[in-house]
């Protein structure tokens, strides 16, 4: 058993994980349908009122002209680019370096689309509008990603989104969002969803990170777009008889979790707070743009590891699940915050921070 | 509203429609997960006990080393080809005029992997050594379906199989199998699955055809083959976090359904026999080799639809929801028997039959 999976385990039996919304077991299949009647039919290959009804209700959130479900964000987001690249004669497209696309993907946007990314910024921050005015070169298509996940959920100020929307409209460059968390960076802005998505030509969102689907993604922007979009969904292979049994929880959670988005987002602030409270810890952001940050200690994954797995089983708190090293001295981990923090009692939670910072303390002293 | 939406009116009204298993809609889902506990974990990317127990239940039916659950077949089998393409160095491949890849993925074969098939035999038949044999150049692989689908599901003598086999073999050649509807042809052949697979390299079976499932696919073959198609797999985008919306229906419905794979057949036999004893009538085979056959009528789509209608609203006997026109004179249809052909009261059968009967020779006194 390596300790990784230790640490796993020993979250599994807390009474109380911070992060998420809750267990990802066929429970949460279970309850999107419960109130559905079985007679419902199935979407076939993208027709049928199940499909149709909720891409009509998302292009319109989205202040969208139409909107396409698929499987995964993966195949949506290729899509989008490998359009704008025809649509535009050119295969260069730009993207912050940390992208889902460069790192997660096995480089699919090369190997099946050919096309070539040009990587701007770096990994200490989000894409700015000097990064775009200094490309060499001509490019189809620019991806930003609201919020930079990789690097902790970093936002750009709003007012650069714009500068940098308005920039690329006067060169002819598509502008695509990545917004995988779109719905949790709305209390941040103090912007609709369709205020934020007005600035770009495209637009994804996922369903299963904060409104905690099941898997699936919407990929939105005028018709001639998304009808472009359903043929190479097809092609990939995406183009299911029925995806409904996504869309359905998809719907279900979204209208149960919308709501809560600035909520998650607040529980987050304080969250960090309390990180930042403990020895020899920091969070990125400092103070959290959206419900995710990543949390950075200036110690080792072979030091902390056993730290975390004890304060799991002495307070019955679930810090984090895992661990990732940075390098031989320093290590993160992400937080997502969503309906499993409320229920986490403040005395519970109090303790397992103080229960840390001391760990960390004492084991300074020992080392 | 146009005749064709008419025509699955009427038939989505009968008591008695002949061919599947029943209708698309929740319920299929639903009765998929009712006796599974709302405890169990999700696979999470292809990870887990509820994805890698039914790969590996597949690839033992299947004789194969190992397999991977794949959201669509359309996905999978162009990921098999690439693969087999670029063990060779070779971008060329062949199939039947009518098979999948070339008439019903929008080209993904050639606008994602840019692989160039050659068509092999021609609409009235299946590939036949001769035309492997007499190919003018090197291919990676050939692919074949069992049955051929679009030409009612016609299969070649075993022997042939296994000659073709033996040839590809012995060019260094790679054989795929389009089994979609393996299942439903092995009483004919009276071989298990991992008899038939055992010719070929790489294997595609389906899982909402004669299974009945929502969706999904496997593709099985030996280890190397399957860990290059989970790459290409994450590529597409179909690396979801949850599979298992598809995976538990396809368990649950393949223990259910494949004890009766013969009796699919036998009553396919039987139906097409009622079809041929009717005037104008012929199917395509004339006596079907799995579940499915075609049925060829000489007269026009338009002349039929009332018929058909009628025959619906006259019996309560739903024969077919829809008819294909092959031209101005002549039209088709495709039945593919399931579990609804054994509800079927035998008095209202025949009486179906005996009034399509009447209707097509009264037509043509009419004419």
């Amino acid at each position: 058993m390596t300790k990784g999976s230790t640490l796993q385990e020993a979250f599994n039996r807390t009474s109380y994980p911070l992060g998420g919304h809750g267990k990802r077991n066929v429970a949460v299949l279970m309850e999107a349908f419960r109130s559905l009647s079985e007679e419902t039919d199935s979407d076939i290959y993208g027709s049928g009122a199940i499909i149709e009804d909720f891409q009509a209700e998302v292009a319109q959130y989205l202040g969208k002209e139409a909107a396409v479900f698929f499987p995964s964000g993966t195949m949506a987001q290729q899509i989008a680019l490998r359009i704008w690249s025809d649509q535009r004669g050119l295969q260069t497209v730009a993207y912050h370096p940390l992208c889902h696309l460069e790192i997660h993907e096995q480089d699919g946007l090369k190997e099946l689309h050919r096309l070539k990314p040009i990587l701007l910024a770096d990994r200490t921050r989000t894409i700015r509008l000097a990064d775009v005015e200094e490309l060499g070169e001509d490019i189809a298509c620019l991806l930003l990603e609201l919020p930079q996940r990789e690097i902790g959920g970093q936002l750009p100020p709003f007012s650069e989104l714009e500068a940098i929307a308005a920039y690329c409209r006067s060169k002819g460059i598509k502008l695509h969002l990545d917004g995988a968390r779109l719905f949790e960076i709305l209390p941040y802005y103090g912007k609709t969803a369709a205020e934020v998505c007005a600035l770009f030509d495209s637009v994804y969102v996922s369903f299963y990170k904060g409104i905690g689907g099941i898997a699936g993604a919407i990929l939105a922007g005028e018709q001639p777009f998304t009808e472009a979009s359903k043929i190479w969904k097809r092609r990939h292979g995406g183009d299911l008889i029925s995806l409904y049994p996504y869309i359905i929880p998809a719907k279900h959670y979204m209208k149960e979790r919308l709501p809560f988005m600035r909520q998650y987002y607040e529980d987050a602030v304080e969250l960090a707070s309390f990180f930042n409270g403990c020895h020899a810890i920091s969070t990125k952001p400092q103070i959290p743009v959206s419900n995710m940050f990543h949390v950075h200690i200036a110690r080792s994954k072979q030091m902390l590891e056993p730290i975390f797995v004890a304060a799991c089983e002495a307070t019955g708190v679930g810090l984090t699940n895992n661990i990732n090293a940075v390098d031989e001295q320093n290590s993160y981990f992400e937080i997502s915050v969503g309906d499993r923090y409320r229920r986490v009692p403040r005395e519970k939670l109090e303790e397992a921070f103080r229960y840390i910072g001391q760990a960390l303390r004492n084991a300074e002293i020992n080392e």
